[in-house]
């Protein structure tokens, strides 16, 4: 972990949902000063909710989390409410049109250097910022759910992003705990949630062709996958598993094998009876718990395997 | 985890690669008498040295390591060592020919109860015990490399493999410490190592179309994907992650844009230009540490992650 200095002090989050609301936690829980802005008419009490909910999680990542309220404003009317931000972080409805227009009034009622972040995980920038007379302070900052939580954020810049504006961004993530990743060009679901979709292609072929039920397969996964994918990537794990041949040796004997894999693997789709079938494995393996219940017991674990790395390293 | 009792006393390890070698050290650490058979010359040799190598690991996952080699036996003579074994593990080479050849003399040489349990990932239980009178007591038993360390085994029965074979292997892999789970029927690649190749296809198109380094590929994962897997299977974080809606209704919404998305995954094949950019790139990344120095890191935080999730449990 690189050590962050203290370089940004005041943030805008527009847009408060789940993610936005998140965000806004993560932002106070690590000593900045955090406007909100949404029409919701709830929103203060929304916020406020959501802090107290994940304020335990937070506190046991590590950042202080008394008085957070204390450096917390709320603001529905947008421009008043990014006016005085050094970075501002969209996270509104995923709407070309709606997000369109939304750029185009924060360029006009920001300050010139202001970063403008955007957690949109299906538009690109060069698209949302059209409306834009200059996109160069513009990128995406797409963080995998709950941003408060998981480390990841991907910076993805548009095709008129500055490349200032991407290590800008990087510097602002680290200050604030995350492990931000530069990706080098706009690709639909950007990198994430690509490799997450390829998995789950697969998962779901195999459960709904019955080789082995929903639960075995989520058990499968974190009995093996998920332990080692979490304590390195996929070609690290492929390189040390070939053994000290180096990894070129390992790619020419392991590759005729995978590719024969990969032409055998499912091509499902969501039509009724793949959905009926993954919902009553669902509610076959975990419906005995609430939802309630099963996030709690992730977030435990999640926690535990944050900590263990943390103090591994 | 199940409470596991103690049932089995005696097992014979046929074939002592890396493979068998780790098997062997997780048989003796849970209390096994272990008989080891290879043809190979140096077999005692490579054994005890995979033995110590691999002591300490096995060390900081709980069981008992003094006094390791005080129940080991070689016996290069196949026949003799399986004679009194209750369970075997083979984990010859995946030969067709070979092991077909070797299931019909285990048959012979082995008492009628003994469990015949291959390690193999490539071939079919139906096929390599084609020349077998009986092969009602014969599955795989395929563990995610290291077995000593990952604790899935995928017991997968052939056509012929009775279910009681597969209580008693789910039996046996339990008392050693591993998390079996049962398929419900064959498929090349069973299920780990195809979701496995699924993910590692677009990662690949990913790396060699540019999207992104392949060191910040594997960044990404481990601080998005691998942390999520190894707390919660893919169905159970695409249920919490949905929302307390429910999965048939996250289903429903996020299919169409899933589908989308698999429609653009990536088909690389393992051409030479592939091979050179993944392993240029591999240098890049990891070309700084040796072979040895990047298992211990990786090694450590592995049991890192896994004591983290057994004092969460």
């Amino acid at each position: 972990m690189t050590i962050s200095e203290t370089r940004y002090s005041r943030v805008a989050v527009v847009g408060a949902g789940t993610i936005g609301a998140s965000w806004a936690a993560l932002f106070l829980a690590h000593g900045l000063h955090v406007t909100v802005s949404d029409p919701r008419p709830d929103l203060e009490e929304y916020v406020t909710g959501q802090l107290t909910a994940l304020t335990p999680t937070l506190a046991a990542l590590g950042p202080p989390t008394e008085a957070l309220t204390a450096r917390l404003e709320f603001e529905p009317d947008v421009e008043k409410a990014v006016a005085e931000a050094e970075v501002v972080q969209e996270s509104g409805p995923d709407d070309l049109n709606l997000k369109q227009e939304l750029f185009a009034r924060l360029e006009a009622a920001t300050r010139p250097g202001t970063l403008l972040l955007s957690s949109t995980s299906g538009i690109r920038a060069t698209d949302f910022t059209a409306r834009m007379a200059d996109p160069g302070r513009v990128a995406v900052g797409h963080p995998f759910n709950p941003p408060h939580l998981i480390p990841l954020v991907e910076i993805v810049p548009g095709e008129h992003t500055e490349a200032a504006t991407l290590e800008d961004a990087a510097a602002f993530y680290r200050q604030v705990g995350k492990q931000p990743l530069i990706l080098r060009r706009e690709i639909p679901g950007f990198v994430a949630n690509r490799l997450q979709s390829a998995l789950f292609r697969e998962a779901v072929h195999l459960v709904t062709t019955g080789v082995v039920s929903l639960e075995d397969l989520d058990t499968i996964v974190t009995s093996s996958i998920g332990l080692r994918w979490a304590a390195g990537g996929p070609f690290l794990t492929f390189n040390l598993g070939g053994g000290p041949g180096g990894f070129e040796h390992f790619l020419k004997h392991l590759g005729p094998g995978m590719e024969m894999l990969w032409q055998l693997l499912g091509k499902p789709s969501f039509d009724e009876a793949t959905i009926a079938t993954l919902s009553a494995q669902e509610r076959e393996a975990y419906g005995d718990r609430t939802y309630d219940q099963l996030g709690a017991a992730r977030d435990r674990d999640q926690l535990a395997l944050m900590a263990a790395l943390r103090n591994a390293n």
